[in-house]
């Protein structure tokens, strides 16, 4: 099932795309799609609803990001080797681990401002964990129990404010908008294999990145297992899981966003997104 | 104004200390204090109304944190110019800046829990600040109208699974039971100087920390102006502005934290905390 949210920002209602593709407003099932009410019951309780019966989607409707509110926006570091090795960073030993402001959340169509005296702002195709259940110390044969689904992210990065303001990297990857989220998630059950998904991201329209996600050196299980050995993960926390090859600090010279730049990136089944870079 | 929340652990009423230091019940005026609650205009509510007319909390009610959830839980890193010199680090020329998971938040006196494999539990006092206003590049002459108020916390810390298992700081931080907040947000009217609080931290009764909020590198207004360059800060953030020297890191040798090892610390005008260390 593909969960996806619609509507205007602030006030989007929760959907389920249904078999022809069309949104299917599920507002009547559901206030909301967030921590308080992603769980695998409500997957369950989703999948028994008579889709056909509910409202469509006004045709052209704003996509949000398919989560209301991110208790916590958790994520991995250089965790494809090809992406460690264009940065010029060793391979990590155990997975790297920082933080995204849960309010740098956004459509996965909105325009990605560019915060005031950014010069390095990059991007970065990434495969998102959804989180359906708590998780604490939950050990790798049964970490795919508490994903609810997956998600297609867009990374966005300021360089600068990452690596040359003073150690930790959350100041580059927390402003407003930087957390295209979406279209949807897709629930656990449509994705085979979390670690044989092809995904690209393109700046206008040159092929940037070309990836899968069978080169992350640390994979979906790990990384759920991993990180609930240091803190609880919640419903609806969202863990982005780095990036493969590609990104614009691995160009030789580096090559970084400036406004009026577009980005369309994709992972295969998890949607498209195309977002366009605003001054502030 | 003092806003203190007692109750058990998840059923938490919001109250406020009176003149005479009871709790009163202020669930009749607001339910609970939050990110959707905490502003300037609920403080002018609460100020103007008559707390001698409303319920006393129990008698000997369990303190919970002031705050009923945390959208973004802010550090500052080595923020003393001592402290980072008992660690042998630089002084750092901006603001060091990481997350704790907003799930480690926890009651002043509950009981702080040692996670699994733990060798380096360590405590650090420090002055908090919650945020009451949605700030977006605030300038440092404003900044202090964007603070709600000011409670004390304790960043426990896991110095091994901070600093020795890959890169960012974050793994040693957001254990559940790793931030010890209150017992109380003291408004901003309460605190004539941010920048005077003399504060300590004894271990098993015997004095550790030492320190006062005059010898922070960086000060509150900077904190919150500095942070909202990079992100928006909103009401019920709270950012812990980095500890003075004493920690257990610093020791000759090292020094760390127990299973039944007891905390207790202060900060003028924002109370006091004791906590005691379990097996997870």
């Amino acid at each position: 099932m593909k969960l996806i949210r619609f509507g205007e920002k602030g006030s989007e209602k929760p959907g389920v795309v249904d078999g022809a593709g069309k949104i299917r407003d599920v507002s009547s099932i559901v206030a909301d799609y967030g921590p308080e009410t992603l769980s695998p019951a409500l997957i369950e309780k989703l999948a028994a609803s008579d889709l056909s019966s509910l409202p469509a989607a006004p045709e052209g409707a704003r996509i949000g990001a398919p989560v209301s509110r991110i208790g916590h926006f958790i994520a991995i570091g250089l965790n494809y080797a090809d992406h460690a090795a264009e940065t010029g960073a060793a391979i990590p030993a155990e997975p790297i681990v920082f933080s995204k402001a849960p309010n740098s959340l956004s459509g996965p169509n909105d325009d990605v401002v560019m915060p005031r005296g950014s010069k390095k702002l990059d991007w970065e195709v990434e495969l998102a964990i959804v989180i359906g259940k708590r998780a604490d110390y939950v050990e790798e044969s049964d970490a795919l129990d508490y994903v609810l689904g997956y998600a297609l992210c867009n990374d966005v990065s300021e360089r600068e404010f990452q690596a040359e303001r003073g150690g930790q990297w959350m100041k580059g990857k927390s402003a407003p908008t930087f957390g295209p989220l979406g279209p949807w998630i897709a629930t656990r059950d449509e994705i085979a294999d979390p670690q044989a998904l092809d995904m690209f991201l393109d700046v206008n329209g040159q092929r940037c990145q070309t990836g899968s996600s069978k080169t992350m050196i640390f994979g979906v299980a790990h990384i759920v297992s991993y990180l609930s050995q240091f803190m609880v993960l919640e419903p609806g926390d969202v863990i982005t899981t780095g990036t493969p090859p590609g990104v614009g600090l691995g160009m030789k010279p580096p090559k970084f966003l400036k406004v009026g730049d577009t980005m369309h990136l994709g992972i295969a089944g998890l949607g498209e997104q195309r977002q366009t870079v605003v001054a502030r």
